[in-house]
């Protein structure tokens, strides 16, 4: 790691930096922009920040970041090794798996991986807590990807499955060995036919009355088992999710037990097994197949919590709904989806410090203007170029502001579930409130981290492209992090119907009153899309319930700015851009206007008469926008506020300065949105162009400042550029 | 492969997408869209096009594709074994630079490797054809990249700077071998501290007048040879470019042929060689790092065609300007840039093949209203769902479009070039103007690869992420594509410089008028930018200068909106949007407009006394864009003429779809700048989205025969998923 850096604004290149901050910033059009000179937004924020006030301690900063599990996070800092940074992508695949596979073995001596299951379930060994687990999972993820992945396997989804699914006789058999490595298991839900439409996969689990045995069969190819984790060499155990049949009758997907390998590791009869080779990365985990012959088990190895089979065959549920209780089997799922967008997000902070370490210490070209020093030119630190600071500042950014939000989704998860791991029933509908979230959440991190790495890995040029330098490693770890445990794009519209059925949800509650509102807003959408005057009415700010204040506010802004014709520029001297209001209700009203907009088009669409398929395909993009705006206001309320609560003063301005660089980066990349309907103007698109270069510029002597914030022990970076 | 898929447009799934195509398209505010019905743009494009307009015969659109190398196409199509395409990605380091090597020596039987050497310096074994070297090199680019690199390392950059800066004596005594591998090289360029800045490379080759020696000399840790291909273990010699001093005097960079190993692979006296390691990808290619401790060589070995050291240590050079000689030797990078585009392609078009391909293939989730099977409910085809096309079908339009463009490139780099080869003199002005074109197109082909290559990994999910089905090692070996050869922000700034240069050469060229015209246009822009009335005005067409022809046209359109205020939409009514010529001119429009306020803004920066690096610097992203839109319009404007020299009428209209797909994809994309300037309207902004979206499902029955005409033979797809 490199050290902390009050050092970095001392030198010269980053004075000249502050310099531009500090300095004349020019509007995009050449012309000097409004944004000279000290000024107060509506909500106390003032621009520009005197320099000093950004030199926060990065202790206090990372504090802040650090959350509510701070503790967990300085355990795992103390206990994990420094060494498990360092790139494995140079192994075979078997030593990589060697490697993995002992390294999961070291982890258990330090209990660290007991924080999830119930102590009442484990013998007294469990932490009894899911946000200590999902944290600890996040520091792991700074570490050793294909561990953290072997990690989620077997703890997460192998033992998570039977501690949540099963009952107290599984606890009892198998959940101290698995836990503790003497049971290796693997998750065999996926199959080569269905991967995202979990409902439909055609694994089955019929029950012979006549033996009191499930026959476990895999029809055809299409239900083999795929890329299951652990499966092609370590697990000798299988969570397999098949549909239930009993006394003829399909009770939808269940989880059963079935034993895969002998103690010597052999295929058992009815098992065929194979493995899926080498991948773009996670080479450390033995990714496999399993095909089943008609593999019987006994009627105890039904992970039996929320669905029975008697010796006699019936079935019983304390869920009567097959739909319900479908989504409380799947409801196990929502921790791993959280887990892998706090990995990701782990993988994303490393791969941009290393990339913002290697850019305040690589130089290139000669500095025009620069001065010589023993017979060679001054040279440009590559931080210091515009491009530069562009390509990384935002994206360190984000991954602050990122993980202020997932902090709380972390608490939600926990608030939720963890009463369930310790034996209460789930509670629907926060529980569906969650799973919504973490589906989003975790295509936003994973995106984030694709992202970042791929910006990072390019900042570094070739040595970003060599082994030793790791971000090749995380590059290729985490980019199956987009599509596994729920492909994006599907888990954004899963997303999007949740938050679709909460708003009709909420125009029922409404009532008639409500439902005209809502109308009225769809129709002043319609009508400002169409307007062109509208171009220059600024941001609405409110919910408009009424057409004609619409239109007087207008046409009055209209007329202000029309006087500045061929004259001034009056409509980019706009101080609110770095007012916070002002950003969460652009944000805000963003996301409202996507759904309600939304909602109006299938409605209206549904009543042409065109088919189910039709409709919902024909919004697919929308859905998913729909959602990205909702995650993208949530995520900048959630850090607005945790930065509120924040006790030091420094911390909280540079903070606050990085979440103005997010969400001013979201606006101006969305600004066609505003513009189109006529929410900016021309001139305020423009400058906020303007404005997050300035930002980036004022916060790039501070950058290694929020590296070290991201709290990221001695050698932990695993690259050579970096080290 | 896939097989050619005239059956593609009667599967159900294709019809579905069709009737969408043919049917009422929906604007995003789901009111119905002004798209509906046949039309006639201003050009003579027709909307929609009747679907079986667009069932054009593959093969007649791989004609217009393959363009003027098509029978160097076809040789390596009959010659390149396909097992070169399978995966590598499983091998260890050395297992895979023994393959590499090997299939490196199999191409020599081919004689496929000599089109870019001259007849006359090799014995009558040169094709004499830089353009035939250029093209075999995109096909190479179909199968194993690291024997790609390999290939371009050894022929390209080695045996090329031997044929391009060597004079006879070189060629009498190294070429030969060079070509036929009895010489295996590297290209000793970049440094460990400098690889974008050349002209500032550590490494110095000082002329010795008492032994007629040149002693090459690495002067610290930073000006080691780093990232070297060949120089971990297969080369013998290399080609090292150092500081020329004669006569305590420097000369710049140069190029001096050291050897490096002896027979056995023993490093020389006083030449330190070390390994790279494992890397994301081109893991058969061995990058080394070379340091000289006072090596020595003879005078013979300065490669002097552009610069002559005599016995005596006299240097003469026919190019007295230091700087335009140190252009020429960077000359010979030109066609590297054209190759490393050009397989960046290539790579591309395979990756997007296999995506599409899968796409066609794979169904997950029971189609709302769909009907049942055997039991079993239909599923969506995946290039049914709207997203899905989104995310493809641009980038595959976009790979034809490139295509065509790419053909033009190497066509200039042949006409430029090859008479070089041949023994004449470097033209210093077209050189230049390739030279811009090249960088620029290498980023954009390059950045187009990457996004391609992201994508498709995306879209075929966890079959993706495996190796077996080569998107993964596609990737990691292209990754770098981005960043060497020149990383591609510093490549698109080069391109940005020169169109500066050439502006301003035009307005000197056009005296005071020219000027005036020039401050005028940029004063309309400045106005345009800042007056909301703009916002209405429609595209304003052509060069403007007259600023009270352009109001009157903007307020006669803006009262014609007006009019239309709280009643019709007439402003997205407009026809223009699949007209070639709207569409071109609104590419060359922004790139006019953002190249005339680059300059203005540099010229009023300089004028404020900033340092030349601050001016630079605060409009680095700017002269990205510059580029960049300068590229988007080139590439438009060439990929028409193609598609209009074409002489198949139904491959004519396939093609220009594709090519109104990539424009408007590119306009959607950046429609903010548009808006921001008033030159589109709100409604016409929100028209390009629905216009995509609609132009997406009417390619969607014809992607995979879009597939067939990039013309891959049988099993050169490499994926298991495709084969």
């Amino acid at each position: 790691m490199s050290t902390p850096t009050a050092e970095s604004s001392t030198n010269a290149a980053a004075a000249d930096a502050a310099d531009v901050a500090a300095g004349v910033v020019e509007s995009s059009d050449g012309s000097p922009s409004r944004l000279d000179g000290q000024r107060e937004g509506a909500a106390g924020h003032v621009w520009p920040v005197d320099p000093a006030q950004l030199a926060a301690d990065p202790r206090a900063v990372q504090k802040v970041l650090d959350g509510r599990w701070a503790a967990v996070r300085d355990r795992a800092r103390a206990t994990l090794p420094a060494a498990w940074c360092q790139p494995t992508d140079h192994l075979s695949t078997e030593e990589h798996r060697t490697v993995t596979l002992d390294r999961l073995r070291e982890i258990v001596a330090t209990g660290e991986h007991r924080y999830g299951f119930a102590a009442s379930a484990t013998g007294g060994l469990g932490g009894d807590s899911v946000g200590a687990q999902t944290v600890n999972f996040e520091m792991l993820g700074h570490t050793d990807l294909s561990l953290t992945i072997k990690a989620g396997v077997q703890w997460g989804l192998f033992a998570g499955s039977i501690q949540a699914l099963g009952t107290a006789k599984h606890h009892e058999k198998y959940l101290r060995d698995a836990v503790e490595l003497d049971l290796l298991g693997c998750f065999a839900m996926t199959e080569t036919g269905h991967g995202s439409d979990v409902a439909n996969l055609r694994t089955t689990a019929t029950y012979d009355e006549a033996t009191g045995e499930f026959v476990v069969h895999s029809p055809g190819p299409e239900a083999r088992k795929d890329y299951i984790g652990n499966a092609a060499r370590d697990a000798r155990m299988a969570v397999v999710y098949a549909q239930l049949v009993t006394k003829g009758e399909r009770h939808g997907v269940h989880a059963v037990l079935v034993p895969i390998r002998d103690e010597a590791g052999n295929a058992l009869p009815g098992v065929t097994l194979s493995d899926c080779g080498r991948k773009m990365g996670l080479n450390g985990v033995d990714n496999g197949r399993i095909m089943f012959d008609h593999v019987r088990v006994p009627r105890e190895n039904l992970l039996d919590r929320y669905g029975q089979v008697a010796q006699d065959g019936t079935y019983t549920s304390s869920i009567s709904n097959a739909n319900a209780r479908f989504f409380t089997t799947l409801g196990a799922l929502v921790k791993g989806r959280v887990c892998i967008g706090a990995a990701a997000l782990a993988a994303a902070k490393t791969g941009l410090a290393i990339a913002v370490t290697y850019a305040e210490r690589r130089q290139q070209f000669p500095k025009a203007g620069g001065e010589m020093r023993d017979g060679v030119a001054e040279e440009v630190t590559l931080l210091d170029y515009r491009t530069h600071q562009r390509r990384l500042l935002p994206l360190l950014a984000s991954s602050a502001v990122y993980a202020l939000a997932q902090d709380d989704v972390v608490a939600e998860l926990h608030r939720v579930t963890n009463p369930v791991l310790l034996g209460a029933a789930p509670t629907p509908g926060p529980q569906k409130a969650l799973e919504a979230k973490a589906a989003g959440m975790k295509a936003l991190l994973t995106w984030h981290a694709t992202r970042s790495l791929q910006e990072a890995r390019e900042a570094c040029g070739g040595s970003g492209f060599l082994s030793e330098n790791r971000i090749a490693q995380l590059k290729g770890d985490t980019d199956v992090f987009t599509t596994f445990e729920g492909d994006n794009t599907v888990l954004l519209q899963l997303l999007a119907k949740h938050l679709l059925s909460e708003h009709r949800d909420a125009l029922k509650g409404a009532g008639k009153i409500g439902q005209a509102k809502a109308v009225t807003t769809s129709l002043v959408d319609a009508y400002a899309g169409r307007t062109p005057a509208r171009a220059v009415a600024g941001f609405v700010g409110e919910v408009v319930t009424d057409i004609s204040a619409l239109r007087q506010r207008g046409s009055a802004k209209s007329g202000a700015a029309g006087s500045s014709v061929g004259g001034g520029a009056a409509d980019d001297a706009d101080p609110e851009l770095f007012d916070r209001t002002w950003q969460l209700r652009m944000l805000e009203h963003r996301e409202r206007r996507t759904l309600e907009s939304l909602a109006l088009r299938m409605r209206k669409r549904a009543q042409t008469g065109a088919s189910g398929f039709s409709v919902m395909n024909e919004v697919q993009d929308h859905l998913v926008l729909a959602a990205r705006t909702h995650l993208d206001a949530w995520v900048a309320r959630t850090a607005d506020a945790a930065i509120s609560r924040a006790d030091d003063e420094l911390a909280k301005v540079l903070l606050s300065r990085l979440l103005d660089l997010h969400v001013l980066t979201l606006i101006e990349a969305d600004r066609a949105w505003y513009l189109e309907r006529g929410l900016i103007t021309a001139g305020r698109s423009r400058e906020l162009t303007t404005a997050v270069n300035a930002l980036c510029a004022q916060v790039r002597p501070h950058a290694l400042r929020v590296v070290d914030a991201f709290g990221l022990p001695e050698g932990w970076l695993g690259a050579h550029i970096a080290s």
